[in-house]
């Protein structure tokens, strides 16, 4: 056991927003506001940018009921932000800021929620910390709905939006049928890198409805392909519906959203808009079939009200495990999770890695999960994803709307 | 009391589905297989074109089970079309089949479910078989997200795509404000001349969350004030949130969706893709800050999940209580809802009126119930919508995710 620590600690949120990252927050701040060592809970304001501007809320003076509202709430309550600290040993001016607020506020502890990115900023943060000589504790706490950290079974966040994904490529593949004359259909998903999102679309087809066609940024797009599996399965079944990564690219890289026109490219004009436009676009060309093209854009990673109880509740454990594991005396670890089996029934572990093999790091869908053909998931990825999906957490409403955590957010 | 009509009867789903159509189809089904004057209940196969091609399936041979797992089914289950009727006094060739499959499977019933071209069908029907001489009672159940119908306080499918987007809507409110940085974001709903369902999304906005401003197709859309009311609020939020209906138009009645690239409509390059691309492009040109373009499309109008349990149960109704009005000796008419209050709680009641009161018209939003600025909806607006999307429906799920009805659709 490491020697008692006692201070402030900050609570940063950071990165795209999830709808389980203030779940994160609950559970760090609650357990802050419990620990005997922890003598202030500051929650910094747009992440690291609230404490180099001292904009520091203190979370004591929260209703407790409207903190534990957090784990109902969607996006970033603490507001977040994408600012990159510079290299300390070219530019250290953010990092003696840092240090200076630290200091002002006996900040004995940093806990900051975020994607690999923020891990990095994390990392930067501790080493600086240790030697200035500042005893202070930092853990990072995983988040993404991309899914893509490494070291980690999951993500917190991902499989919220991954059930949102499922759950309205389901519903849409129940409309987009509906008339005589058939239809393609292009559901464009987020993930500019790794297609666990995009594969998620998937997950609806086991049980009956859901795309026919998947593809993932892990893979180069071929428009050719992708025509001839468009019109093969418009063939058999007079529709089709395709979930596609926003990250697709050919094979030199480009993304197909931001592909020039050519003649080549099955772009037969100038284009505009996104990706699943520009897809609709040539299916149409080569088809002369009816499409529709549907981004889901900001709504699945915001879609709390489908949120999934495992993903609310280990998005909680993370923050609450972060802080606990700081108190115990570790440092310059993030949490990941572990799946485990009890009695046959999925279970999340936690454990500490090092944030250096977090920063900067990605993990990717494995290859042997996408079908041969290259145009859908396999078994083993559903089977990964759907027990992280399970449950619907209790979701207060006011007049059957959410009802969202209002917090006083008073600077410290 | 009506003479005793016995024979077979049609139901038929058609236009735009919604959440809760098939809840409606549930209702009539049921009603018609516990009817005894009913000897068989059939499914038109796609609307009136299943029965044009005597593609009708025997709703007595389907699981229970599974016919009532239709309350929790979005979109037409049995298919729908928008195949619209000649003029029978043009050419009465359709008519004659229909007459030919009525006298094939003794149909002396026949309820159709839809929006104003639907009742319009119906009407046409009802009218040709009354000058054959063939006994047959016909009835139509509302249907439309649009809520345009006349002669009812709303429409079945309303409240359940209006739920869908205000809920989408303050959740999009969270995410869209989450960094430092400020971002204007437009949403586009559905309406293409009613503003209905664009009025829905300032719901929120009573409970914290929600649009800054909303756009009804009511008004004539004026580009300089619509850039100058989203300065406003950005200047005073950082932040703006924009709901708009995907039938603004301009002045001379051009949609703003369709308007031709000019250097007077705000638009300064040559635009492609949807109103709310465009809208956000405007803006970008004219106030240099980072947009998002969001359109809900066919996500607001079967998004099951989200069902209003007020509408799945009034779509019910409305549908049984077609059937028992047609039994009873009714015919030419639309089932109609009247708002009424007992104890102090909101209740639907039921009505009929006539089919021609509702065939090819078009009831919009007040304008009284639109701000004075043109740019909001008011209290008024916010107090009609909010009875309707109370209540969350039991949904059976598989996995955690949507359990749909799986119909065997026995050709009759």
């Amino acid at each position: 056991m490491a020697d008692k620590l006692i201070g402030a600690c900050i609570i940063g949120q950071s990165g795209g927003p999830t709808s389980v990252i203030n779940s994160s927050a609950y559970g760090a701040i609650s357990a802050a506001l419990a620990a005997e060592e922890i003598t202030q809970v500051l929650g910094a304001d747009h992440g690291i940018t609230g404490v180099l501007g001292d904009k520091l809320y203190d979370m004591g003076l929260e209703d407790p009921a409207e903190l534990a509202l957090l784990k109902n709430t969607p996006s970033s309550e603490l507001g977040s932000c994408r600012y990159k600290l510079a290299d300390p040993d070219v530019d250290d001016t953010d990092y003696k800021t840092i240090l200076e607020m630290f200091k002002k506020h006996n900040v004995r502890y940093f806990f900051y929620n975020g994607g690999n990115d923020s891990m990095d900023t994390c990392d930067k943060i501790s080493r600086f910390m240790a030697k200035s000589g500042w005893e202070c504790r930092v853990m990072g706490i995983p988040k993404t709905i991309d899914n893509d950290l490494v070291g980690t079974d999951h993500c917190p966040g991902f499989a919220s939006a991954a059930k949102y994904i499922a759950t309205s490529c389901m519903e849409v593949s129940c409309d987009s049928r509906v008339y005589p004359t058939g239809q393609v259909t292009i559901m464009e998903i987020m993930g500019r890198h790794a297609g666990w999102l995009a594969g998620s679309a998937a997950v609806g087809s086991r049980f009956g409805a859901g795309p026919d066609l998947v593809y993932l940024p892990e893979l180069d797009f071929d428009m050719d392909k992708f025509l001839a599996d468009v019109e093969t399965v418009y063939k058999a079944k007079g529709n089709c519906l395709v979930a596609v990564s926003e990250g697709v690219h050919f094979a030199d890289g480009t993304f197909v959203s931001e592909a020039k026109a050519s003649s080549t490219d099955g772009f037969g004009h100038a284009q505009l808009g996104g990706l699943a436009s520009r897809l609709a676009d040539a299916v149409k060309a080569k088809l002369d079939v009816k499409t529709r093209a549907i981004e889901l854009s900001l709504l699945q990673r915001c879609g709390a009200h489908l949120a999934s109880k495992a993903d609310v509740d280990e998005a909680e454990l993370a923050g609450r495990i972060a802080v606990e594991s700081a108190i115990a005396g570790e440092t310059g670890k993030m949490v990941a999770f572990e799946r485990a089996e009890e009695n046959g029934e999925y279970v999340c572990k936690t454990k500490l890695i090092p944030l250096t093999a977090v920063a900067n790091a990605e993990k990717k869908v494995p290859l042997e999960w996408i079908t041969p053909e290259g145009n859908f998931v396999t078994d083993e990825f559903i089977d990964y994803v759907l027990p992280l999906i399970q449950g619907a957490p209790e979701r207060p409403t006011e007049c059957s709307l959410p009802r969202y955590a209002k917090l006083r957010k008073i600077k410290a």
